[in-house]
């Protein structure tokens, strides 16, 4: 069966793991989770008990959360693809390093802004105390400061190169996903702009943009009719996947 | 030659990249961070641009840096081990989620209490602002919510089993160093009891305080003599590492 990958929505960072699976060009199906319609159905426990995405159904109907395991084992899949890994490689050693960090720090430098994101919309930590001014100011200044010292690595990176890696390759994919943050929480918070101090940056996700891959998520996240390559089978529920979702 | 670990003190993340180096039994030297004493001696720049440990001088001389990367260059190194990964295998992919898990979501739960931490020894986020009683209940009640989700998750997957994934992995070696900062910070911020509400990841912890391991990496912190399989082959400075750090 082919693999599905359950994506988020709005502004999830699965938006990474659709443009890597129409880059790496095997057939796949997706199923959309509405994320901030709480709670999301309960059968999704079986796909992942955490309530995150993505997940990975995958193609033997084993379950797998987590974008960087979800990047690697669809990179693994096809490793004479330009996007494939050789494991045991320096260069799988460099894709481990750079889609960690991109989880890890990269990602976690967004969560103030998500805590307030989600306490206005009355979830997350802070449905109970509610957002006040003084709350808003103190996440804030905490994300800025640490959105800005990623930002300024990643910059340094893309100085000399055209991908993060030097090649095209998966980390790419991801941070075509949550690169789009600092300009959505621009619009939010005021975080700050990215052109002018992060030109390097800012260059690479206008690039990305244009992708035929990227503009494919994007058609998918707003529920358009996608232009894809052909791989994208279709949409699928969770009630259709129940007989696959065994354990 | 032996590949050296840079690790940071205190509560570094960097505690279970030693402790899985013990398990994997090859030979390693040790460099050592006192990370409050900013800024860090700038050869560290070659080691890792972003200043941050973990990091890892390969055997061939070639960086690497975040701990789910070092960790899985350290596991293939010895394929045939328990601890050995078999690249592109159903127990791959788990141990990929696993890391990525407790990399990403499970540490960044405890950023808030890291920003208070540096902001009281007058740097990170809050160098300038300073810390008050709000910015603490704020940052406080943000990092309670977030880690007790993250310890919920773990003490449900561990009341059927001994380790994270089954099997002893390095996955187990860094929640010994990262499962710590539940209790430290419990002493600094009165976070909440992990006795009690979380029985099962308690004890596992417990279990972990007393592999050799796990005490070795201790000793190591605490600047004593370690007793350890005879796999450590001393520390070496970041000046004695110039010749080999090229980059
Ligand atoms: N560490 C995970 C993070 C996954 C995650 O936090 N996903 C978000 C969307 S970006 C989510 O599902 N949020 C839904 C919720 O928390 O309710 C990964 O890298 O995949
Ligand atoms: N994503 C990195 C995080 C590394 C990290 O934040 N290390 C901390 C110690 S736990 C550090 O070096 N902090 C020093 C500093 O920020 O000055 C990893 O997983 O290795």
């Amino acid at each position: 069966m082919e693999p599905v990958l359950f994506y988020g929505v709005p502004q999830g960072c699965s938006f990474g793991s659709i443009v890597a699976l129409e880059w790496l060009g095997k057939p796949y199906r997706l199923c959309r989770m509405e994320m901030m319609e709480q709670p999301w159905d309960a059968r999704f426990a079986k796909v992942n008990p955490r309530f995150k995405t993505p997940a990975l159904l995958t193609e033997d109907d084993e379950t797998l959360s987590e974008s960087l395991a979800i990047l690697l084992h669809a990179a693994s899949r096809n490793p004479e693809h330009p996007l494939g890994v050789r494991h045991g490689s320096a260069e799988a050693d460099r894709l481990h390093q750079m889609l960690s960090y991109l989880v890890s720090d990269f990602f976690a430098a967004f969560n103030p802004l998500w805590v307030l994101y989600d306490g206005a919309a009355g979830i997350g930590p802070l449905a109970d105390k509610g957002v006040d001014a003084s709350h808003q100011e103190l996440l804030l200044t905490v994300a800025r400061t640490d959105i800005a010292e990623q930002c300024a690595y990643l910059d340094g990176l893309l100085a000399d190169r055209q991908w993060l890696l030097g090649e095209r390759s998966v980390a790419d994919a991801y941070l075509a996903g949550v690169g789009r943050w600092v300009a959505y929480h621009n619009r939010n918070y005021g975080l700050f702009e990215l052109e002018g101090a992060y030109q390097n940056l800012a260059g690479y996700l206008r690039r990305l943009d244009d992708d035929p891959a990227v503009q494919f998520a994007r058609a998918i996240e707003r529920g358009e009719q996608p232009v894809g390559q052909g791989h994208f089978k279709g949409h699928v529920s969770l009630r259709e996947l129940e007989s696959r979702l065994v354990a």
